[in-house]
């Protein structure tokens, strides 16, 4: 196995996560980086590194830099850093591979596609990463250190990686967000989320072996529009949500429509 | 155990579902009614059960009867029943209890809240059932069915039973709509959906002990709008989609700033 030197620039939950599990991994992190000093060090006293808030300041030693900054501050904090060859990545789903040409002639994307929580642990070795590059010699070096901790490692161009990172939104962040609203509609009539997790399981345990396009079931899809008005009716003091419902309950109807044709 | 002779109405998914596993709990199905006469035997045939398709030879020796047909059927089958007082319950998560009162005195709901495909089995077991009655003692005989075959049992009135079903369509049907979304945008990029898989199996493994409001990620909730224009653009030719990400965005983003506020 490679074993990399390694600046974690950014202290967020990416920067955690990863630089928790690349030290576990054997791999040696020699700073963090961050304009949050107080968190990069909570990070850094976690594996006794050194950490600072100053780009000036950010080691020259290292073998790999990744750059785990919100997207929006990617540009700007690439601007401040001069790597010359050093191999550095950016971690983002929606940022592209250009996007720190001014920091390294070998620069690249490491991007784990995963959902990482600050208190919630995960096991790495499910998770893909999605890799790209300016170069083979930088692929090469992602690849190596991808492969230190999961074996499903994807090459993805920007077109690609911004695919994956919309499909992860509604998959995750919007799915996520649908609990939400299941678990207020059912406190307010005085009922426990608990009782939906069977059927959030069966969900999720279905699409193993069946495309979800195929196992689809409810109003929608029978075009029960008597339940579906009941529903909407039951929503009537939640605009949003009835907008949501109503959104996709086309959506799906129109899937329906379309394979039928 | 009580063992109840049951009567299956309907040839349906859920016909289906219970028929078998009441069956394999050791009830006594002892007919199967549908206008659907090659279903109903279908299901008839693989417990050695007759079935009819005239609700006039609706047999009178069972007791309990399931009425497991679309929504919308209820009413005008429930008319064409003379039960006197045999227990008949429907299995919708919609429809009122009422609905069933020209049927029987001893009329109720018998409503188990999962998913259930013609081929897709399932542990009935881990599937709540939600129960009402017209009366004492039909609530009794529907509580000691269920408890055959789960012992998950909630009592819930229409109004109750109606906020489960609205935030089961919100937590199963749109939540597996949303895989097929996303299935699609990677599908369409060369991407396979397996991909996706861990990042779903982490979606709902967080909420095992996590309220799902309290670990949403996402451009959304970080209000990262330079990322959301650069989705909302690489959806700009799936109107529908596009609608989605919005609505969905938009909601997250109100429900945090309720909560900063």
């Amino acid at each position: 196995m490679s074993v990399f030197k390694i600046v974690i620039i950014g202290s967020g939950n990416v920067a955690y996560q990863l630089a928790w599990h690349l030290h576990n991994s054997g791999h040696e992190i020699i700073q963090i980086v961050s304009r949050h000093i107080d968190a990069a060090k909570w990070i850094g006293n976690l594996m006794e590194v050194p950490s600072t808030n100053r780009y000036s300041e950010v080691s020259l030693l290292a073998d790999i830099y990744l750059l785990t900054v919100k997207d929006d501050a990617i540009d700007e904090v690439a601007n401040q850093l001069n790597l010359a060859d050093k191999v550095i990545a950016h971690t983002s789903g929606s940022v592209g591979l250009n996007a720190l040409q001014k920091a390294s002639k070998n620069y690249g994307v490491f991007y784990p596609l995963q959902t990482l929580s600050r208190n919630v642990s995960v096991d790495f070795s499910h998770i893909p990463i999605c890799i790209d590059a300016s170069n083979s010699h930088t692929a090469i070096r992602l690849k190596e250190l991808a492969a230190t901790l999961t074996n499903k490692i994807i090459e993805a161009d920007d077109q690609k990686r911004l695919a994956i990172h919309v499909a992860a939104v509604f998959a995750n962040n919007f799915t996520n967000h649908l609990f939400s609203i299941a678990q207020m509609l059912l406190e307010r009539n005085g009922l426990s989320f608990e009782i939906l997790k069977p059927l959030i399981h069966e969900t999720v345990r279905k699409i193993q072996n069946h495309d979800p396009l195929n196992v689809q079931t409810g109003p929608a899809i029978r075009h029960d529009e008597h339940t579906i008005k009941k529903h909407l009716d039951f929503l009537k003091d939640d605009h949003q949500f009835a907008e949501i419902y109503s959104a996709l309950t086309e959506d799906i109807q129109q899937w329906k429509i379309g394979n039928e044709a």
